[in-house]
């Protein structure tokens, strides 16, 4: 997890930068024998693609995945997935005049110092096209934790002021991809997508928080101290773009609870099985899944390209006036979604497969 | 990070339960020649310890740490530092009835299933007293950064509904030592005060939020991709005992910004640096400290072992009351602050140190 | 080093099967800024590829090398390092009497035994094809290296029963790519031209050492305990394909030395600095480089694969005789010189950067 | 394994210098539930202590582990395992003369300009004490092995030019604590205790060589490319204190076989099982456990501390002469036996639980 790998057993390392030759990734560790249908990978793909609907960025990248390796006669071999996606439709020129010029709230000074030299176009490696390959990652893991019953999934919860005001239970997942913002609540939907094309007609931004669960995964996954399951959750979810906060369980809300109202009381199930009355835990205590539902939310602050006129500086800490060109989001939380699907199916699957070697 | 262990360069090891022998670790990564204060060692240890005021709990463990190597005649030699603080005062009586007995949003349950066997008392390694060892790593850490410039520290900036309203900048970080809640406003303290004081009375807990400062850190630390520095940072807190989320910057409050009103315009400061108007950013942008403030805030639920009778399971999955002995803490946000410090002081070092190996 | 990667700071990860679509990689924490002469990648690249003389197979691949991402305008800007190398010229249907056919001395049993499916098309994922990556990663290495001053080389210090008897020192590097064995001694080399001639009419393999030198290491790369650097090292070589020993130093020969005949004693040279009259212990003491040359011996049995009648076993354990086809080597000794290369400036150049950690 | 460090899953972190207060380490990844014998981790160490007989050193240390943290009535709990082993009898005054001198062949020059300080009471880190906490980790290992049916053993093989001349089958291990240099061969036995008793008299040291054995050791374990069981067998035995060089199966002397004499054909056994008519391979192919018996050479040189007058130099470059004080080993093999077998213990339960991941 130090730079451009996540995860220990099941483990991604990414590489790619906008407007290079291509994004793609090696997956270490993916268990053997898992029939894969690369449909669905690519799926996962187009649901993060540019140019899906009228509130999201005009782009039009195919990003058509070819894997390399790692799969044999249509299953899993155990040894390493290499995979990459080409870019293309990439306008280049558009970023010229940023080739000196540090963009407000964007990486570009940071990686200028850190670095020394940058790759300028598009954002280079901070660009959000780098999650191509962990929507790639994310599909196999998927396909691997469906083997086990374990379910993830994701939706937009609230952009700018609008938001889901229930529990993820009362919302049908079937839902979500029925609306261009993928939020499960249909009005809440339209309300969304007016303020996002609002904001766009204004050549602003917005932010939005994204909610996401996971359902049928066993008790016992996540190690103490540092390698507590939700630590691992939201170390995922806080890298990637754009985002500014993690909560799990009752989160931030829970903290004026006292505890007599937030413990979840035990109960025995009609089949025996234990389980809890409440799940304010989110599923997890004391790092280690419980076997009940996983939940949690994302904050992803509004994206920083504003398409007006900015005062900034160059590269030389002049004042200069930058008028991005490009075809940015306006909100990036429906193309976030696959991302933070994606992040948590390969956290849940490399802490199953930890898992495995707790015993011997 | 996958299990016992924290951080790439700076590393730190942990073991130890709450009714074992002892608690400690093993500091790799350690840079050679700093000279270290045993005794501001020792003081973050005080400073975490039970008993040190009504509101906490009155377990009388003095907490001595020994230091068993890695420093010669006062400086650290750049090899490993190991390092235990012997348990003491502990009851474990107190926790007979809880041999075959899962407290309510506890780790029982969850370790009992994970591991097939469980050391009962106190929690077992699922105790905080594992936070002992964090306390220890971070003091070296922390003596580090400071030769750098580079100071952090943190306060209690809610208890339940009781909040600072005020950003960090407007607070005196000499003010935070002044009272029991570790809170920089004197008056918030003593409501704060006073409320953990009648939550105690009730035999019941509050949560709160912990926000952290770091200052003087250089532009360019972190890493791009899964290597953030937020993320990083992100992950440290939430693996804290009882942590339910983590923000940064604006964090869940910017999602309803627009991005014109977030994003933090550039100037150039009268020295000739660069620096930022605003800091909605908390220091990181695209994952890499830009060398403005890195603020951020934790929330802490109500801990769960309330001094009541409780209907709860045994390990059979049969109804039990439970009624909690031992001595706990009403709220811990106070003795948490200094952990959290801890936690972030070796965050930003390892981060420091990787960041080293960016140029030949 | 878990499975699929080496290093820890600079770090390569490679995929890629015989027969797959392609083998490549990732580099990560390459340092920003180094000038990549690409054509000196391929020039690696076509000192392993097949078909180079005589005594190695006649596949005609192309083996080149495309790179996918982290350089920008000629320079490494820092990020990661994608790239691939296409299979091309595969006879997979050479192979197919080997489906469900136990090579013996070779992966196929034992993969097929870990992991339940097995792309058996020329070795799958355990042909020595993997090594392209290596070597790929290792052109990127040694150009950083050498901005330091420090150089790797390597070459065929014995074939069968012939072997070089003189020191590293008394030969002359410039002599190694003089001839199809890559050894620097001509009169030697012809002989081992001979021998393997002779071995390849047979339809046998044969096999032999490679020397390493490193030299321009400063003093103090390498860590204590498990870091050692001869350790790095030694495992870096053993994970080449056929390799079966290493040593460093007098190495096995020493074992029946004296201390007192193998000590290298310190003097001081004219220049003012230190060093050791002699080098029996190779330029490792405790596991840190002491300043002076590095220089160990790997050794490689004959490949497994003969082009004539065995009788072995399939996957139902039943005896049937194969007869291999292909085009195989007679001994992989002259094209594994530039992966022993490869290998050897990977792990300095990661040494060398952990040592950058030691101080603040 | 970059520092202080090793393994994935089942790895030791370990601490301490030769005359600091202790040296120890945590354990983490021991897997749960396995009942612990501690006389014989104690019993380990003893074989590992000094003044077990005239040719071995003198001092008098008991070297008495503590376990502090990870076992529960007898078992492990899962959790990490801290443990120390404290010093005593040391002799720092015998080290005085080194506080500013280098001991050829040592690791004290290569410390001192690596780290800037150094502790150089016996060695510090990189005294051989050290391997203390490996014996402690490997005896855990071992009890975990056991119950898998995998058993380690190792013997003194070589000592000087006396060699035993046979294949390790012939040699019984019980035989092998029947006399003080570990060697089951008797009467080779005498002619190396011999032989260290005039090396000692000499005030010199003496080399050799270890052989390891691993039976019982099922198929799969290893991982392809960098994981290779062997290499991390030949990083373990390399990062011993004096060790040389590494080989397995038919080693550096396979090298003048030819393919047709070294491939280990397939048989199927009485019971149906597959096995291989020979084992030049030792037990692996292709990095990957093959079933057979897994065995293995380590080269130790003889210790660079010569119990005469030495010419060295000082930390300024200044010539002076050295008599070394203290008490040391003539000859490492008896001592580094039981190190031996830690490190393999250990090496091979990493690989056992890493190969559980492969499968969901």
């Amino acid at each position: 997890m130090m730079k451009n790998s996540i995860g220990h057993i099941f483990r991604l390392t990414t590489f790619g930068e906008s407007h290079g030759a291509a994004v793609g990734g090696v997956i270490d560790g993916m268990p053997a024998g898992i029939e894969i249908d690369l449909d669905r990978v690519q799926h996962e793909l187009d649901r993060r693609r540019p140019g899906q609907s009228a509130i999201v960025t005009a782009r039009d990248e195919k990003d058509r995945v070819k894997i390399l390796s790692g799969i044999f006669e249509g299953k899993t071999t155990g040894t390493s997935i290499g995979f990459i996606v080409e870019n293309s439709n990439q306008h280049s020129a558009d970023y010229d005049n940023m080739r000196d010029t540090y963009r407000p709230s964007h990486a570009d000074y940071a990686y200028a110092t850190k670095y020394g030299v940058r790759d300028h176009r598009g954002g280079g490696r901070s660009s959000a096209r780098e999650t191509i390959a962990r929507v790639v990652g994310g599909a196999f893991a998927r396909q691997a934790l469906e083997a086990l019953g374990i379910k993830v999934y994701a939706y937009t919860s609230q952009v700018g002021d609008i938001a889901l005001d229930r529990d993820y239970k009362k919302y049908d997942p079937a839902m979500i991809e029925t609306n261009a913002v993928r939020c499960p609540d249909a009005q809440k939907a339209e309300q969304m997508y007016q303020l996002i094309s609002q904001v766009k007609a204004d050549g602003d931004t917005i932010g939005g928080v994204i909610t996401g669960v996971i359902t049928g995964v066993p008790c016992g996954l996540g190690e103490p101290a540092f390698g507590k399951l939700h630590a691992s959750l939201g170390a995922a979810m806080l890298g990637i773009n754009a985002a500014k906060g993690f909560e799990y369980g009752m989160g931030f809300d829970g903290v004026s609870c006292r505890g007599s109202e937030m413990i979840d009381l035990f109960t025995r199930r009609e089949d025996g099985s234990v389980g809890t009355l409440t799940n304010n835990s989110g599923g997890i205590q004391g790092g280690i899944s419980n076997g009940e539902d996983i939940y949690f939310r994302v904050a992803f602050k509004p994206v920083a390209t504003l398409l007006r006129e900015i005062e900034t500086i160059d590269c030389n800490g002049e004042a200069v006036t930058l008028h991005a060109r490009g075809r940015h989001d306006p909100c990036v939380l429906p193309r976030a979604v696959p991302v933070v699907e994606a992040m948590a199916a390969m956290v849940i699957l490399d802490a199953y497969l930890i898992n495995k070697t707790v015993h011997l």
